[in-house]
């Protein structure tokens, strides 16, 4: 329609996005986005009614033209938008960009309401925007009347009519609006909104539902399905408001708490898988319920959906029968991205709704690990980035934008608290920071649901609530790491018996000593199985780190990410005291909650994601530490406390690695944005309940 | 994989297709075909495993080579298909084209084992060879087996080697079989055979069933859903053979007689369209599986279906509410060419099978009309042809290579013998055949299910068991026009009641007079009102085929086609005599048979017969009768006997055009190749049942 651009011809800058170009006076700012292929939404076709196009003007100067005030460089406000105004409002600075023509040199800014910030990631370092291109678009049409002349079909003057305003070519039609197609038409006097999704298989646009006159609202649910929780986020895929957050226990863990135990009684139960997949499907359900409700949304506008899950949740939400990810060599069903109807996956919203699951990366590494690395982006950084989700497995990405290598590691459930004399999930009343004066060797702790650390005043009253009732991940990491600090045990990780005479806290417990940490109701000790339940763990997942540091040729990383409900909540200081990670700069470590969410979050915003996701997932090189001859040595190298670079002799007798089980079982979970006390109640209860 | 080719190169020339290339001495016949785009199946991918890529080598010499024996020009046979051979047999002069590889010039015979002929035409003026290239291709290959160091998903591997070995990039896969592809996978120690689907919306191949081992069967049915009768064959996708034919009535019938009497059951009863969808739709499975245990096929092996029906029909079977097609405009739903999964329409075949139905023309002119086009293509011819297919609405198809238009016509029931004082369907007892004779006025008659005429001895012993009940359609054709022959009517249609001085057989009735067909029980005349109904129909009938002769502007045609049951039936001479057809040499007048029903077995055989009947139905020009000035004069001409170029003043403000009912509710049937006595009785019988 314009005349091609000049080099006189004003250039126009769009933000955040940093596209560019040239175009003559005149041009809608809408159809300079649209030619630069900057995502701005429009529902209603220029039409000035849907005011889903809006654009704040900042400033209007460059180079070669005059410094002007921006108001200059875009043209007044005309009789539509005005009205619009008028009659729905228009923030302040907003303009509609189909109705706002280039004046002369612009930046535009494109709102991008969907912010990456507390209320998704806990502890996030920085708010990120997330550049909006949702696979799903409203189409306001006015459809040509029936014409006895010319007969084609209703759907066919629809299509036609679409293909003209909108540009969408050999449209695809969802089978189930065929019998709908004439009485919507007819409802409205021929103006309807066509929603079409614009990523099916192949990017091939399919029109997915149809309403009379104009709609205006379009949601969309990121999910991340965890073995223990499930986590949801409702977007309007419109504005990229996240709308509603909800999580809820996975109902699975009545078949097993573990994803092992689960595929186990697959294999025991002839109706095990079928009954697992709907109880997933289900408590999925019930979740849409409980944001829609929250969020005042009907689940019918819901037309798109994210999931992400570790191999063994994905294969079961899937209908997939998981027994051959319970053995080697792991095969997935499945690795590449799947996306279908949601309706066939048993999934109620919108009839015409559609799926995408992000692409698994190993059999042990799955669409959750690539959400966290489609989150986090190492493929995006110069830096080399290490990220680490930390279950019963542990999941490892390390790269940066020219490699990137993958791996799992089977850390067992020490970290979550299994397997420890006084271990206990994160829950009020489990002690989850500890300190031990290097001096007195005296401890104290603090406790989930009380304030105070346990050598204040107050404690033992504070604390009569929740009563003090174990050790959690966090504080096994750091009563063990402190104990090295202070002395109580070695570098090969023994209790120094002979410190028993120093300290009534050393206590003889057959032919090994253990460290009194609380003398009450119940006594809580931390045993030398303990600390090698814990040396085992931190062994396998430094190695697993170690061998990925030796693909990339590499000795030292430059930035770690934590992901996950466990990377949350260690201290960053003492996972490296231990030797979970390998050394870094302690400003460089960051934990990055539900990163697998986020990475959902990403996809169902922005369909350009999954292709990036999709190719990197590609490119990423698998490594499978079972099968590398290095990581038995490497494994009892990192028995050390802290990690040794040479063998220790004595420990390599004694260790064994532990069996392999399965990927990590930490799902993600959903953090409010309330206030700390208030948020860590939270999340103990959700943890009391798994 | 070959060297370019040479001029020097060995040509070779596939038949039927007449396609031809130059290709290296050693290449493959069969790679040779491929490049040249000749459809040759093979199931194995060249392991001479499934025999499917059988060809003939006719000839081998040509211009620039010697002349020398066919033998010379093709490789022996080698170690692999000589084992095939004594395995499972190769009929003499048959080579399999995976193996046998090109030595020198070549004639290449690709066997098409469809042939239209007696058993799917009747009357059938030639047998035409549908060469085959099926939407369906099976696809055997060796998966590799599941690699811990390249953790591809089971279904990613195989779509890998399906890429590799066929060439099927981009493959989509049906999302219900990525539950089973593990276990079929592991069935055959991962051989398995691919059905792949190359006829998805826009030409996407997709996975829709998988097998272990080799599987060498897929089969396809081909239906026209008439109002009356449902007719299907059952095809082998592989060898083209039909398989089995079967026809059942209609159970629609029980709603209404012709498809506008469904209509309105549809729009008085809340679930009438709903029970009609029903009833079509259990009546195909019936059939599916009439023709499955005629033809010993397991219904899981039907991989595709074609449909065509009437606008009506075509909207109830997919289940959208026909009531506009009852009322101006005539809006269809949707025109072009609709695809999808059978499982979403209740059809229960394999669960991936797919459904074509050809595209509708007009609200009156529906998928079954561009059946006939697409089998007997005007549009590829240079001569002119007129199609017509008479029922309660007339289709009229008239075009050549340049251009074709259509309409239809509201020629009533009276062809169908209904509005006839004495009228019946085609049935035992009616009388099919009349003959006048001009001396003695004095009538002769055969009727269906008798073989004597009635003038000859022991007519009325051998009609004893039928009786001579009325006239059926292709009778009234005929007494009509042998009154007229004989004077017994004028050319405006009035019979003369001078000549009951003549003749007892002239009978006064009012103020009109009859012709006394049979004196006997029940007595059988021809009223004045019995001459105007047909009058009125074959002018509607004549005016139409007028109307679209002007719009060609033409005064005569070249060729005739007749579809359908009536067209069947009646014979040309007095069609022509009567002038519902236009002068034509009688040699070119031909009846088709269920022509439609052919259409959809072409598009089932070869998918480029789809592309071609979507690219004619869009170039077609639709003609609505209703909407020309035109054709309300060219009807009251067409009243004359035979028809006047002048209008016919007296008849002018007697008549009415016969209200817009709806499309031709003809059906076609499946006529066996049974001796003319028994398919008289069949048809016959079939009808007795509708």
């Amino acid at each position: 329609m314009n005349s091609p651009a000049n080099i006189t011809d004003p250039l126009v800058l769009f933000m955040p996005s940093g596209k560019r170009g040239r175009f003559p006076i005149g041009t809608p700012v809408l159809d300079a986005a649209r030619q630069l292929g900057v995502y701005v939404e429009s529902v209603c076709g220029g039409r000035a009614t849907c005011g889903r196009c809006q654009i704040e003007v900042q400033e209007g100067n460059f180079a070669k033209h005059k410094i002007v005030s921006s108001n200059d460089h875009i043209s007044p406000k005309g009789p539509k938008e005005e009205r619009y105004e008028r009659v729905r409002g228009l923030p302040e600075g907003r303009r509609l960009s189909c109705s706002a023509t280039i004046q002369g040199d612009l930046v535009v800014d494109v709102p991008q309401d969907t912010v990456i910030n507390a209320q998704t990631i806990r502890k996030a370092a920085t708010d990120r925007a997330i550049e909006r291109n949702a696979a799903v678009q409203m189409c306001y049409v006015e459809v040509d009347e029936p014409d006895m002349h010319k007969p084609l079909g209703d759907l066919d003057r629809l299509k036609a009519v679409l293909a003209k305003d909108w540009g969408w070519k050999d449209l695809r039609v969802a089978q189930h609006l065929i019998p709908e197609v004439q009485k919507i038409l007819r409802k409205e006097k021929w103006a309807v909104t066509a929603t079409i999704h614009k990523d099916m298989e192949f990017s091939r646009a399919t029109l997915i539902a149809l309403y009379p006159g104009l709609k205006n609202e379009a949601y969309g649910v990121a999910c991340d399905i965890g073995s223990t929780t499930i986590a949801m986020h409702l977007v309007s895929l419109l504005s990229g408001r996240i709308v509603a957050s909800a999580g809820a226990p996975n109902p699975q863990i009545r078949f097993g708490e573990d994803v092992m135990s689960r595929v186990s009684y697959v294999m025991m139960n002839p109706d095990g898988r079928e009954a697992m997949t709907k109880a997933v499907r289900e408590a999925v359900n019930g979740l849409i319920g409980e944001v829609c409700e929250q969020g005042g949304v009907d689940r019918n506008d819901i037309f798109d959906s994210v999931f992400v899950c570790n191999p063994i949740m994905h294969h079961l939400f899937l209908g997939i029968d998981p027994t051959e990810l319970g053995q080697a060599p792991f095969a997935l069903a499945v690795s590449s991205a799947v996306q279908g109807w949601t309706h066939d996956i048993g999934i109620e919203v919108n009839r015409g709704a559609r799926f995408y699951l992000l692409p698994c990366i190993a059999g042990h590494v799955g669409a959750d690990a690539a959400g966290a690395a489609l989150s986090e982006g190492p493929h995006r950084q110069d830096k080399m980035m290490l990220l680490v989700d930390v279950g019963t497995n542990a999941e490892i990405v390390l790269g940066n934008r020219n490699h990137v290598v993958a791996a799992s590691s089977p850390t067992g459930p020490a970290f979550e608290g299994a397997e420890i004399s006084s271990g206990q999930r994160a829950a009020p009343g489990a002690i989850e920071r500890v300190r031990i004066d290097p001096e007195t060797l005296e401890p104290k702790y603090r406790v989930i649901g009380v304030d105070k650390w346990s050598d204040e005043d107050g404690f033992e009253e504070a604390a009569k609530a929740t009563g003090v009732t174990g050790i959690c991940g966090s504080a096994i990491i750091e009563v063990v790491a402190e104990m090295y600090l202070s002395g109580l045990i070695s570098e090969d990780g023994v209790v120094d018996g002979a410190l028993s005479a120093r300290t009534h806290r050393i206590i003889e417990n057959g032919r090994t000593f253990s460290y009194l940490l609380r003398d009450g109701e119940p006594r809580i000790t931390v045993t030398q199985n303990d600390i090698r339940a814990i040396q085992l763990a931190k062994a396998a997942l430094y190695a697993g780190i170690k061998l990925l540091m030796e693909k990339q040729n590499i000795t030292g990383v430059d930035t770690i990410r934590f992901a996950g409900a466990f990377g949350s909540f260690i201290d960053p200081k003492y996972a490296m005291v231990l030797g979970l990670i390998p050394d870094c700069d302690l400003s460089e470590v960051k934990a990055v909650g539900n990163a697998a969410g986020t990475g959902a979050l990403m996809a169902l915003l922005n369909r350009d994601h999954r292709r990036e996701i999709e190719r990197e997932v590609s490119r990423i090189e698998k490594i499978e530490t079972a099968l590398e001859p290095d990581f038995q040595q490497l494994f009892i190298n990192a028995m050390a406390l802290p990690n040794k670079v040479d063998p220790f002799p004595r420990l390599s007798e004694q260790v064994t690695l532990p069996p392999r089980s399965a990927v990590s079982e930490e799902g993600g979970s959903v953090e409010s944005a309330a206030p700390r006390r208030r948020s860590r109640e939270e999340r103990a209860a959700r943890r009391g309940r798994s």
